[in-house]
């Protein structure tokens, strides 16, 4: 970490400078946390109080703010300060290993240059791995792998035989890619086994987060789009296909034979069932239970999920049902009362 | 993948031919991707529109189809299916590779006939494996674990020590069998363990998918019935029970001390409470939440989990509770006006 | 397992002994498992009625049963039972191995005494681990981890650069902490990886099950306070604090930024958002999804979350929407005619 005048984080950015130019910042923090020497950011008006009482030396923001501090003007201030904690603190640095004499590398694989393959990692038969690889203690890459460059596999991760990762795909620690999908033929009671013909494949600059499973097809692929980022714990069924530049956040399972557009985020928890479509540029909330296809664009709650125009409101009034029931009760209370008498009163009138 | 002809493959399934018998068959695929030389199926009348345009060679159906299409008839076309893609495509191959002599195998380890045990694997003092097993990249096998013949340990899957495999149990990578259960005695605010002195029990051709932990029980055995297939991310609690030839889709929780009965099918993410007991032939949608104990044959939907009959229609009328809510209060309104008009009019009557 | 007299027994926890004080006990068990020589407990009424079936020979109860059996009374005899079952069958034994020559420690990493590192565990260089550590085969520990004394890491667990673990730690199998937290700056469409700079600080006494993600920061650092126990398949998320002594049963998601107090307890499959307060002694029913902050002492329940109070009735009644939609129209149509009624009557009236 060396520091950087704010004018040359300034013009890192592209940003326009409010103060003092020559302000050193060594590192970047919240609003909360940041101290002298510290630049932070406010994307989300949410946090706009903290820019008052923040002791960063700096902050980036969207319009120019009404305080003491020196600050950037950025389009994107969130962008800006992704850019400018890349160049403060940098991406992890990954050990440089070479080929290490205890790992197990078949004879028939092939390595780009400048790879590491780490102690205990394991690169079966065939497999091909491009420039600048990383592969983690414990990492195993099944035969007939194919890995673009650049690519990351961290501690015990495992890619099973056959599957397909395009450049800079990044996949975590325990994570698996290319397990057998939930496949079986139900017969006299018994579940036999239906071989897995098909395999995963994984564009460019996805990355994977921890204890993930990524099925392969029955009989054809699963995709990840590239540049899709998929959180930890995360299930997707065999056969299933996942869009571009998709955020898939933790905890989620797609079913199996299920298509999934591009530009689409999926909150924690939810969950998709298996041969619908999924349009481009959806969103589904946290917990959400998909049950049928989603055209493009719409937002989604609940499970089983619905607009969220709407559902956002109908959930919360779950809470009201006693009540609603009471009124529900009370009505026909009121309306057998206001027969009975209207029955009387006709029975008077009648006289 | 030799091809087959027609002939041989209605032969292998026990089907009957319509059409040429001896056309040349080399793969299976869905009747969407299928072309020439490739079988497929029709075994969900949901795609019976597909039979129309499919570029397959032949597909096996339960009725003939009004197709120029070669067929196989078949009663159970999916099971048929299977077992032709075993036929064609066979299962995965497992390399043969013995015992490595990079893997650790305690000297007091007993080893069957033909196994191989991978680069990096681990078996324990006292680990009684069967004849055949398949023991891959980091699978580590606990002291005094059991295993019957012909089982599968993928890459990094862990057998904590005392656990019993049956034969042909299957437990993908990164997967967990026999950690210790949740057990806690809180006492004056703190959580003192419990040892778990159960251990998991699984018996034979059940298989488990990636990521997967089923606890070792407090006093008794966690148990997981013959035939019973469990996918991603499943936890299992302490001490249950569940029964023979159950599908457990992805990340199911069931908690501990429950008893789930035999062919019992449970959807993703549903989960069950502890100490309940489910009965035979359940099926649990995806996503329920379980909170009491169900008798045979029951299907459940929903969070708490309710009987599907009304459940569906229940869960799906979340939606329209603000309309409820403005039809009450409409009611309400309209009674009151009523009430108020009646009273005027006894009001006048009684003059 | 060395048998002990019902006296020893007593002693041990400080309880009282009705019957013979003389009876020898060699292990624990449950009511319903427990045969001549075990001892059991009941702790919990809904068992009340298997004290008079057991076949234990003795029982630790809260006040003297009116049953034959020998009697430990003891103020809190779940956690007697704990002391117990500690006494007759111990914890987990560690096999003593020291430092494997087929493990992989970096030159740099300083280990306390009496360390155990398996082979094909991987410490990196800088990592400081206590005294008393147990590093199963296939563990990982990044570069600049620190440990206290006594932590266990069980097979495949992975611990990535920096983190920090107090005493007394155990992380079991294929779990993953301080992996990267999920954070991107999202640009034109694509997403952008923000370098997660903080780290994760697991304090003393916490126990992690099996395939979880506990993320580490982006800026500040992700915590897991003291004697906090957390079960299988739990993932947090980065930056969020977790307090002291709580538990978190398995397939949770914390988001990230959110933080929860002391002495918490969460169901399974419960979901909480980033960015929210959560009290201490807050209680979280299984598969609740939380989206707000909660205050201190709170029992909330469902998805949405709500004060169990209400909830647990609220959330029951979906089962009962479609009656209460068939009851709203009953009114609408007893309405109708009671005013067309009315019209008439009054039209009759006015004459």
């Amino acid at each position: 970490m060396q520091a950087k005048t704010l004018k040359e984080l300034a013009a890192h950015v592209g940003g326009q400078i409010i103060g003092n130019p020559d302000v050193l910042i060594h590192s970047a923090s919240t609003l909360a946390r940041a101290g002298a020497g510290q630049i932070s950011f406010l994307a989300n008006e949410k946090y706009e109080k903290q820019l008052g009482i923040t002791a960063a030396s700096a902050v980036i923001v969207k319009t120019q703010a009404d305080i003491a501090l020196d600050q950037i003007i950025a389009e994107d201030p969130y962008y800006a300060f992704m850019q400018i904690v890349v160049l403060l603190h940098g991406h992890r640095k990954h050990k440089a290993v070479g080929i290490s004499p205890k790992a197990s590398v078949a004879d028939s694989a092939k390595l780009g240059a400048d790879c590491d393959v780490h102690d205990f990692a394991t690169i079966c038969d065939n497999a091909k791995l491009g420039s600048g690889c990383r592969i983690y203690p414990g990492a195993y890459v099944g035969a007939d792998v194919v890995m673009g460059d650049n690519c990351v596999l961290y501690a015990n991760a495992v890619i099973y035989d056959g599957c397909k990762l395009g450049n800079g795909v990044i996949v975590n620690a325990n994570s698996v890619v290319g397990e057998d999908g939930f496949g079986f033929a139900t017969h006299d009671g018994k579940h036999h086994k239906i071989p897995q013909v098909g395999v995963v494949v994984i564009e460019d600059d996805v990355e994977i987060g921890v204890c993930c499973g990524i099925e392969r097809g029955t009989l054809g692929d699963t995709v990840i789009g590239s540049g899709t980022k998929i959180g930890d714990s995360v299930t997707v069924g065999h056969g299933s296909k996942i869009g571009s530049n998709c955020l898939l956040v933790a905890q989620i399972g797609v079913a199996g034979s299920t298509t999934i557009g591009n530009n689409c985020i999926i909150g924690g928890q939810a969950g998709i069932v298996g041969h619908v479509t999924i349009g481009n540029n959806v969103t589904i909330a946290a917990k959400s239970g998909v049950i049928n296809s989603v055209p493009d664009g719409m937002t989604l709650v609940g499970a089983p999920a619905i607009d969220a125009a709407k559902g956002r409101r109908a959930y919360s009034m779950i809470e009201y049902l006693p009540d609603m029931k009471q009124s529900i009760r009370r009505l026909e209370k009121q309306l057998a009362e206001l027969k009975a008498a209207n029955g009387q009163q006709a029975g008077s009138d009648g006289k």
